[in-house]
């Protein structure tokens, strides 16, 4: 076995991204905890019958299913010979955890959810077939005050994973579709028409095309569709989040005619100025916009969904809005729901980028170690000194990491640049507290007291 | 589907265990990290080839098994419907990691790894079909100054754990059976003795009867082997650490007069005086002991082996040892390896416990969290009011969960009761930073400000 791996599309975690994976997790729990939101967690699998529920006939070919075992498999039918499968979201093992706990939660329960599913897709460059999902949801908060207390808080967590400048996009799952049939268009034609706007980000030329396809023989309708996409990209290209963008596209609603169509128009759009309005009244340095193209793909939601764009990138990173139907399916009642996915992985990939770009291997917290070289100190006394590192280094979440083997120095040296530990301690003077450490990426050594070596560690420059 | 729920010998995980388990984890990462150890992660499924290799028989029954997918099943016989298998423990895998990334990892590689296996074991208390592990290994260390290093930092993670007066054996998996090979007992009632020997915690008599089936008609070695069986029962039982075990069992090796074996056992026993005095020296508050009697049940230990037993349990919270044979497997060569299993899944039950037996909800840290009453203020207020006291209280690491709805205030009280809350913010002054706070427990209300508030949080009564 020479080129023995993990299975396809599939990841090893190397210490350097398990510390990264670990640090986003932290980050991203924090902030919600301080929102009073928890974690739970459930089994890497469900029964089939759960996973394969309403609705889940679509995921099936994306599922992984365990084999049954023993007596089981021998009896088992062809069709039949798996009885769990591995979950391939967050939010179904969530409809079946409020199921089985109803009673134990409180009626209104913030949860958050950070782990691994797998979807057996094919495997594509930053696509993988076992990866990490990040959901934060309300469950059983009906008022939009929810959205704003979500939508809130992952602002926050946006600002302090320092990804770039964002946006915080808001619309409404049904408003398009409304505005669509305002129109004149046919309901076969909104899926399709949909499914083009959602391209807008990504080329808007193909979703002009894609439009025209749907709706070239049609010329009133597709007049004011593509005016509508145009208008909208041109306003997110030049976005300054300055002006109303309610204003903005009020004229595109004007247009409609159909007295029901427009009252339920008015009500979504009541119901978002007051979301935006309070987000922005809680957190002035808020982002949030009404972005009327906003499409989000899941078809489980309800009511408001919003995304975030990081600047410079074609896709959101975060998405999520009010789903009322999907939580209640196993409980067997309505329950309804608010929430949002963060794109852990995608996030990960730019803090991945954002380490390599760094150019010295001490301005990495990531890694923060030292490497205690052994020069003709007997065992047990090197592990004496490093004790005593350990406890002078503590408070800097240092890790001291001693050379046990008795190689020469310079073999020594190698090893710590090999292990990407930029600081080599040489000597260790208990008595004074003085250490002479070298910076391997420089080859100079230092002469300090512990406390100095403290203060200069993080720094760009030992010197 | 009334009674749906995870499967079976699977565990769902509600905020107060998962947040348990969080802590759990990062105690032990936080000691390993300051010894240089770093995370590693791998995916939950390996190739069954990986999984089913050396020895992997014995695994076979346990493994949950991944259904081939799409045309690969079609096409497949009936016993390779298979391909892959979730990991049933992180020794195989680390193996495997070890061998993909050969030439990334530093030649000597002090990992840790926290994460969940899975065996389809028949369900039974305290036993589940999915349950987390928790390895420390040095992959590559070769002396025995890292058996001292993994003892010293595994002995730490006891320290700070806290779960009572815990003791440290020594023994090397080689010295037993060479011991009763000394004593005239035949190969192959070797093992079945150490089976017996290794039930001496938990039931003394039934290791004796096991003893006597195998032996009786073997009067000699009968007698050495009982003789042994209740000295070293009786150290066990009147444990004081205060006595020099080498010395103590002295009297059964001398009794052995081949003279290989005399040797091979007094190498053995040097090295472990060798390992306890470094330790001593190191961490004069050390509870390690040797122990002959001490049989790690794992076949592929070759060397010294340890493990930790707690005042009041009948088993081990935790063993390891050295291992030079496997982790080469898929390598291709020998690569050298010593290591430590903490019983996760063991250690957080009793951490649960512990939990239960606090008697008031705010001595318990792991639910550090306020309720913010709605009482007449307006919605975007409320929000408000809630930010400034996520901002007062972060630094003590309390979440600020509001009451969103519109319900009546004895409502909301009930609502925190029964979400575990045991305060509740009925008023905030913020121009004095002066709050009225209920103590649900004892339903009675104080006022007082932020600052003082923070100093009380904590305390175990708020008076």
């Amino acid at each position: 076995m020479s080129s023995i791996g993990p299975p396809t599309g599939m990841r090893d975690w190397l210490p350097q991204d398990a510390l990264l994976r670990q640090r986003l997790m932290e980050t991203i729990s924090s902030v919600y905890r301080l929102y009073g939101y928890l974690p739970i967690d459930t089994p890497a699998m469900e029964d089939l019958a759960v996973l394969l529920g309403k609705g889940g006939g679509e995921n099936e070919k994306l599922l992984f299913k365990i084999l049954k075992r023993g007596e089981k498999l021998a009896q088992a039918k062809d069709d039949e010979l798996a009885d769990y499968g591995l979950r391939y979201d967050l939010t179904v093992p969530l409809a079946r955890f409020v199921a089985t706990h109803q009673g134990k939660i409180p009626k209104v329960f913030r949860r958050y959810h950070i782990g691994p599913v797998w979807r057996a897709d094919r495997p594509q460059k930053g696509r993988y077939r076992e990866f990490y999902q990040c959901d934060i949801d309300v469950v059983g908060g009906a008022s939009s005050a929810y959205e704003v207390e979500v939508i809130t808080a992952t602002e926050r967590v946006l600002k302090e994973l320092r990804l770039g400048k964002y946006r915080f996009r808001l619309s409404d799952k049904r408003l398009l579709p409304l505005v669509l049939q305002g129109f004149g268009i046919a309901k076969n034609q909104v899926g399709p028409i949909l499914i083009a706007m959602d391209k807008l980000d990504k080329d808007v030329n193909q979703a002009r095309r894609e439009i025209d396809d749907v709706l070239s023989r049609d010329p009133e309708p597709w007049k004011k569709v593509t005016a509508l996409l145009l208008r909208a990209y041109a306003v997110r290209q030049h976005d300054t989040g300055r002006h109303d963008r309610m204003e903005e596209f009020k004229k595109y609603w004007d247009s409609i005619d159909h007295p029901t169509i427009r009252a339920d128009i008015e009500g979504i759009l009541t119901n978002l100025q007051a979301i935006i309005a309070s987000v922005q009244s809680i957190n002035p340095d808020s982002s949030i916009v009404f972005d009327p193209l906003l499409v989000r793909g899941m078809d489980y939601y309800t009511g408001p969904v919003y995304e975030a764009v990081v600047e410079g990138l074609s896709s959101s990173i975060l998405g999520g809005g009010r789903y009322d139907e999907l939580i209640g399916q196993f409980a067997g009642k309505k329950i309804p729901a608010v929430g949002c996915s963060i794109g852990f992985e995608r996030i990960l990939s730019l803090l991945q980028e954002q380490e390599l770009k760094k150019s010295s291997p001490q301005s990495s917290r990531v890694l923060p170690r030292v490497l205690l070289i052994r020069d003709g100190v007997d065992t047990i006394h090197l592990h004496q000194q490093a004790e005593k590192l350990r406890e002078g280094l503590r408070s800097e979440g240092i890790g001291v990491e001693v050379y046990l083997d008795d190689d020469d120095v310079g073999k020594q040296f190698k090893y710590a640049e090999a292990a990407g530990i930029p600081w080599a301690i040489k000597r260790f003077d208990e008595a004074t507290s003085t250490i002479t450490v070298r910076y391997i990426p420089t080859r100079q050594d230092h002469t300090l007291s512990l406390q100095e070596f403290k203060t200069r560690l993080h720094a760009e420059s030992p010197g």
